[in-house]
């Protein structure tokens, strides 16, 4: 072979440069998550940085997505740039078989936060296979077959995660989703599935529920319940007080593991390093992802109780992965980790969420007739949007597509024309910006959803 | 927030640089794949180049396993670490429903590579993804529920991956695993299910065989028929002539996707860009991770025929990922794909395996009594350890573990001591080094390996 005489040779050099050439590559080569291919144009981004991301025409978007929910610690942020490249040169990767100091060290550092007894971490590379391994933990370590797992909510789109989930995505692969998934139906104050008409009602009612439903599927026969502690895709459902505590009280009553998804609400999202830390509530189970290190390399993992630790001591836990505790990715999360803490990234997203996300949204319902309601912690927060308050009909229907999408259409276009990129989902924009986000960019994005929201206010009626 | 005043502060400073701390963190901390946790003692590595890699102590190792058989291009090869690091200047993440300029390019190398009539590319995190979405495309594509896969077979951990798994690792999970998978029995000349005596015979009757398996199980119910090309863990086994070729006209002729796993086979592994290229079959489905970039970053996928991308064109695709076309990751495989092509690392692999790995692990069979078969392709080989060559009894039986797998713990022992870091499984060892490995390296390996046989030599009986 030829040695290294072409080393310095720029091996990136054919990347296109053009926008219309990205768009053409794109459109002839890459196949699209959950779309139908021939009816997208994946809009060229040229580069990012901090809150925003910029096109090939220049213009600049505040991102009030985070991409997926991911970017918690903002655009290519210097410091963790710097901590890419610099591990880069020292070891991109090796087997999870052998040691290596950046996964030594993002595992201390992720069992520290995570609090008492919950002190190692099985690294995986995104959040759904968090998910598959924690039930299939939460399995083996009771010797039990079912998991139980809400409505209204989303866990990851491989086989067992996807059947996990309590959204329109598990449709198109059932019925080949794992046996043993039982959904129930969670607390959603403003559309309860119970009649409540307070938080406490709603809590009571919903416990009263789960507890009915352990009671005919049997306690007995149950792994495992799987929650978001904060519901995110499915409406940022913040749980009303007693909520949380109340499940991991049935969860010990019964010897069911508690296992919480926070591969969105966790590493700040919601102002708390986990976001079931709101309501001090101790999880059997963690899966995080996303915001561990913004996604700048794919990374998730499942962090586990000394005692589901501990079944796996002298039993050979069947599972694993090629990229397992990856040492690149697990350098990115070292630095994430440690800029959060000396840039105050925590508080900084719940500071945000208490003194000016949720007041400011909280102006705009009283504004805009079509607000139906407001909820969210840190920079994890729901605007929903009705056509009429009393009824509380959604402005879009369930699941809506086409023609029926058409308001939330022209919502998310108005938004982009301002100069934010929203996230939209059903009848409802999520304002989930970067947990690094400035006070004055915030308001500059809620200036424009204040506008954006002029349109949906058309299809009000009293 | 404190603004960028510790902008310059290393992020990852808290990285331990001592051996026992980045040890004691590893067992205190990290839950390791596919073990019992407390039976473990993870070799600490602190840096890799090339075809080597070093442990705290100074000691080096040859790479005979390429970690997971995933790190084709060698360790830190300079032009990757370099386009890493410039790339993550640029853009690290961005979601998919962007488009990206990595991203792009990437799928149109892959595609080139794959070949006529291939043009589409799904991005995914790894292997088990990459599989996890083949099945679902197939089963959507041909709208029919099952697929076949092999016994002596792995296609990752999730839950629809394992499910495919033809060994041991999918007990573990059973009977949780997705429902509509038949397991079938492929070509292994050595070891015939079909008590073949030729390759020519063991080609017809395993075709026999999956002929009637899919009268019995009805070809009108078959979505696709996943297989690796070249079997990877489970034994490298090459498939006779024209085995390949006959499965591609039975799915023909039912309408039956074949889906070829290269996870482990592909990128230079076998010789091929894709290792089913050897015989000239073109599949349905192309699943691939591991050597499309070394692993360097997280990165797998599938790369769609034509008819197949065309199904969802007008339909949404059920499925996708927050990281699917992770532009760092598709940057660190257009760099891959473009050293690949400049250093001529294919034909190394390939000539490699013709002119020095077959023809030397031959030598070893003649002198080793305990070598009952050598197999291989490229810089992908197997050596199947016996204690007679007459009845072929194994080495060790299958899946043993504990005392009844002390002669290839002893092998890998001898290995290891002699500077060669092998791959075991069962009763062989792989000979699956970098494809960028040079000539007196391949000698340096093999004659540690010589030495290391006189201990499985001590096991033969006539």
């Amino acid at each position: 072979m030829t040695s290294t005489t072409t080393s310095t040779q720029d091996a990136l050099a054919s990347i296109p440069t053009e926008e219309a050439e990205v768009r053409r590559l794109d459109r002839a080569h890459v196949f699209h998550s959950w779309s139908a291919q021939a009816h997208i144009d994946p809009l060229p981004i040229v580069s990012a940085a901090g809150s925003y991301f910029t096109d090939y025409e220049g213009k600049r978007y505040l991102d009030f997505s985070s991409q997926l929910v991911n970017v918690n610690i903002g655009h290519q942020h210097p410091r963790m740039i710097q901590a890419i490249q610099d591990y880069a040169a020292r070891m991109t990767t090796i087997q999870p078989g052998l040691a290596n100091d950046a996964r030594s060290e993002a595992a201390r550092l992720i069992s520290e936060v995570a609090g008492e007894g919950l002190n190692k971490v099985f690294f995986t590379n995104a959040g759904a296979e968090a998910n598959e391994n924690a039930i299939r933990m939460a399995r083996l370590h009771t010797g039990r077959p079912k998991i139980l797992a809400m409505y209204r909510s989303y866990h990851g789109a491989t086989h067992g995660a996807i059947g996990l989930t309590g959204d329109p995505r598990r449709w198109g692969t059932e019925p080949h989703t794992v046996p043993g998934i039982v959904h129930f139906w969670g607390p959603y104050p403003y559309r309860s599935s119970f009649h409540s008409e307070t938080p406490e009602q709603e809590t009571e009612r919903a416990l009263a529920h789960l507890r009915d439903t352990i009671m005919v599927e049997g306690a007995q026969t149950i792994a495992g319940i799987i929650l978001e502690p904060i519901v995110g895709t499915n409406g940022i459902l913040v749980p009303p007080p007693g909520y949380l505590a109340g499940v991991r009280e049935i969860c010990d009553e019964h010897g069911i593991l508690l296992i919480s998804d926070e591969v969105m609400a966790g590493f700040g999202r919601a102002g708390e390093w986990f976001a079931i830390q709101h309501w001090g509530v101790r999880p059997d189970l963690i899966s995080f992802a996303k915001g561990v290190n913004s996604g700048y390399l794919p990374l998730g993992g499942v962090v586990l109780s000394d005692a589901v630790a501990a079944t796996f001591d002298d039993r050979v836990y069947p599972g694993g992965l090629t990229y397992s505790g990856h040492p690149l990715a697990c350098a990115s999360a070292v630095a994430s980790i440690q800029i959060f803490k000396d840039e105050g990234i925590i508080e900084n997203a719940r500071r945000l969420g208490d003194e000016v996300i949720g007041p400011e949204l909280a102006k705009l319902a009283e504004k805009h007739p079509s607000v139906g309601d407001v909820r969210g912690l840190g920079v994890f927060w729901a605007v929903e949007l009705v056509r009429n308050r009393q009824t509380r009909e959604p402005l879009v229907p369930y699941n809506a597509s086409g023609a029926d999408a058409k308001p939330m259409a022209d919502f998310a276009a108005a938004c982009k024309a301002g100069g934010v990129w929203p996230m939209t989902h059903f009848n409802r924009t999520h304002v989930v910006p970067p947990c690094t986000i400035s006070e004055d960019e915030v308001r500059e994005g809620l200036a424009i959803l204040d506008l954006a929201l002029d349109t949906t206010d058309t299809y009000y009626a009293e």
